[in-house]
């Protein structure tokens, strides 16, 4: 008794061709402790995007019903040498109903519910998904729950990280993107500082509504004296990048060093014994980090990813996360979606250009039966 | 009763001049645990270098009698305001007898002794040093304690730390240094897999002199898959660089991943789940750090100081490496110097042009009595 239904493949030739194509495809039964999700929503988040459309051309790929081809450039094609010709799902989270399990209780348990769930082949009819990481929606639609792990999980895994490591305030630097509305709306709520960088007055006016103090504009003349005052009067030596390329890390850097050392009785040659961190949990840009040689050794940058994050905080705190989750899925962690496509609506031309820009407030919600 | 002798001094002046030179100075007293130390050789190491001469044009600089005056250029000097009209010492560490002492006992307990210190000022005829930081050198001669800490306690302090951190192997970006050498024999008498990076052939033969056995040429034209090679030999996920600027880091983090990729069973667009850990120690390029997205998220970089390592480690792991150091100062820890100069000599076109490429085993020792 297989159930059939579309689902979208991601295929990378040798050769550098992408390969975006829904697919009519059989489902096989969830064993153990999976569930099988009938999927009624899932967001295209950032961090779906690399593997979807990474760095390829799509304004001269070519369009067909459900299907797109695009040129993938180097360095990216040699790059992603590990996932060469391999025909891969796509959608890391999204919500629907359980309509089929495996044997473990856990699984049984959640026959018949709406689920937020994490299955990393979001965009499809169905999906299978570990009950272990399934959320329970009770009464909220699969719009609410769509988005509430990737991007609820992570604003709070940033704070929890802060907490574990000693942080005293947190600098963002995509501060008016979905999730960084929702670290401002975490940190008002936990009492932490945070600093805000945004590149438009509109931005700054999002956050600002939500009750941000910190809000620094790059675009401004005087962003680095700006950044420097809000570093100063927030302790934020920890920050998160999802920018990746360019310069943004290093200014950042530069910034904590500037207030640690006009703190220095002493010059040294090193720099401050202030420690600054940076994470970069994203690649918005994926060009090459640069880092010049302006702050001393007391520095770490490290990329961040939510799944080794949340092993090493171990199970309670992930357990303390989702709850924390579900009770404000309506307020704290509530997205917004710009437009909602079906699995085929993914793949038009308007779309990808559209969704592939990420921009601020502009995310896009896949309903893959219309 | 007050000590007088010559002293080297670094100013950087706000409009980009930085005056090298030697003065006439008076040294005071020591107090408490202090010691003023008869200065009788002291090391030109790399780390001195980028307060002595940082990135200031030598070669067209105005060169008189004790005394050297070049410019500073953009952005160096700007990011170099906090040491803007400071007259400063140089020389970390170096060698002589204590002449006089502060009232500790443990300061007291070395007078007349031969020592190596670390006053920070050893590029003078006396220094102020803490006794706490002072190595008895018995029988040794002056020259072969004169450069015990920096070069020795950081190379004990790499396989120390990756003790620490639980890492198998270790990588070294400048395998044949003074510092690599030392690096390799410590890690032959612990058993501890190294990674050496070269540039010539006459590095890697350096190298296997002392036993190395993995040494890798990066200007070989297969560079890339012989680092793979050495490193899944080595499980060296675990690297030090003191070159800082460019792009070694980037091609160490690359050929890491590219190895845990490789027994990756499955693919996944964020990487391997092996950690990748890079310290940047030094600044032999002072140009910007570049690091691409091609190894995930799964990566740290960290600039890397001797100092705080020391207070992170403790005092007892702090002892024991300075024990180990005297016990094999003529041996594991022995450094060879390419040419001996007194303060004035130190400051001619000749040898700045020459100190200051930090070639290979081309070290400088400092006489300043002559």
């Amino acid at each position: 008794m297989a159930t059939t239904g579309k689902q979208l493949f991601t295929t990378l030739s040798p050769e550098g061709t992408l390969t975006l194509e829904v697919a009519e495809t059989e489902f096989r039964e969830p064993t153990g402790n999976q569930v099988l999700v009938k999927m009624e929503a899932a967001p295209i988040n950032p961090s779906d995007l690399a593997i979807l459309t990474g760095a390829a051309d799509f304004e001269n790929a070519e369009y067909s019903d459900g299907k797109v081809v695009a040129r993938m450039p180097e360095p990216f094609n040699s790059a992603s040498k590990a996932r060469h010709g391999m025909r891969l799902p796509a959608g890391n989270e999204g919500a629907g109903t359980v309509v089929a399990t495996g044997d473990s209780d856990m699984a049984k348990a959640l026959m018949g519910q709406r689920v937020a769930c994490v299955p990393g082949s979001a965009y499809a009819q169905y999906a299978i998904a570990d009950a272990a990481m399934c959320l329970p929606l009770g009464d909220h639609s699969a719009e609410a729950g769509a988005s509430s792990f990737v991007n609820p999980m992570t604003a709070l895994g940033f704070v929890e990280n802060a907490k574990i490591d000693g942080a005293k305030g947190i600098l963002h630097t995509v501060g008016a993107s979905n999730l960084g509305l929702m670290l401002q709306r975490i940190c008002n709520e936990d009492g932490v500082p945070l600093v805000n960088i945004v590149r438009k007055d509109e931005q700054a006016e999002l956050l600002k509504a939500e009750g941000a103090r910190h809000v620094v504009n790059s675009s401004d003349g005087d962003f680095m004296a700006n950044l420097r005052t809000a570093i100063d009067a927030t302790d934020a030596f920890y920050g998160f990048d999802p920018i990746g390329g360019g310069t943004m890390v290093d200014s950042c850097f530069r910034a904590m060093e500037q207030v640690a050392a006009g703190k220095m009785k002493e010059f040294s040659r090193y720099g401050s014994n202030q420690p600054k961190r940076m994470f970069i949990y994203g690649r918005l840009d994926t060009g090459p980090t640069t880092l010049m040689p302006a702050y001393g050794f007391g520095w770490t940058l490290s990329g961040w990813l939510l799944t080794p994050f949340l092993q090493m905080a171990g199970p309670e705190v992930a357990g303390r996360m989702r709850q924390r989750v579900l009770d404000g899925l309506t307020t704290t962690f509530a997205s917004n979606y710009k437009a909602k496509v079906d699995l085929e609506g993914m793949l038009t031309r308007d779309a990808i250009l559209d969704y592939k820009r990420m921009q601020t407030g502009e995310k896009y919600l896949v309903t893959p039966w219309g």
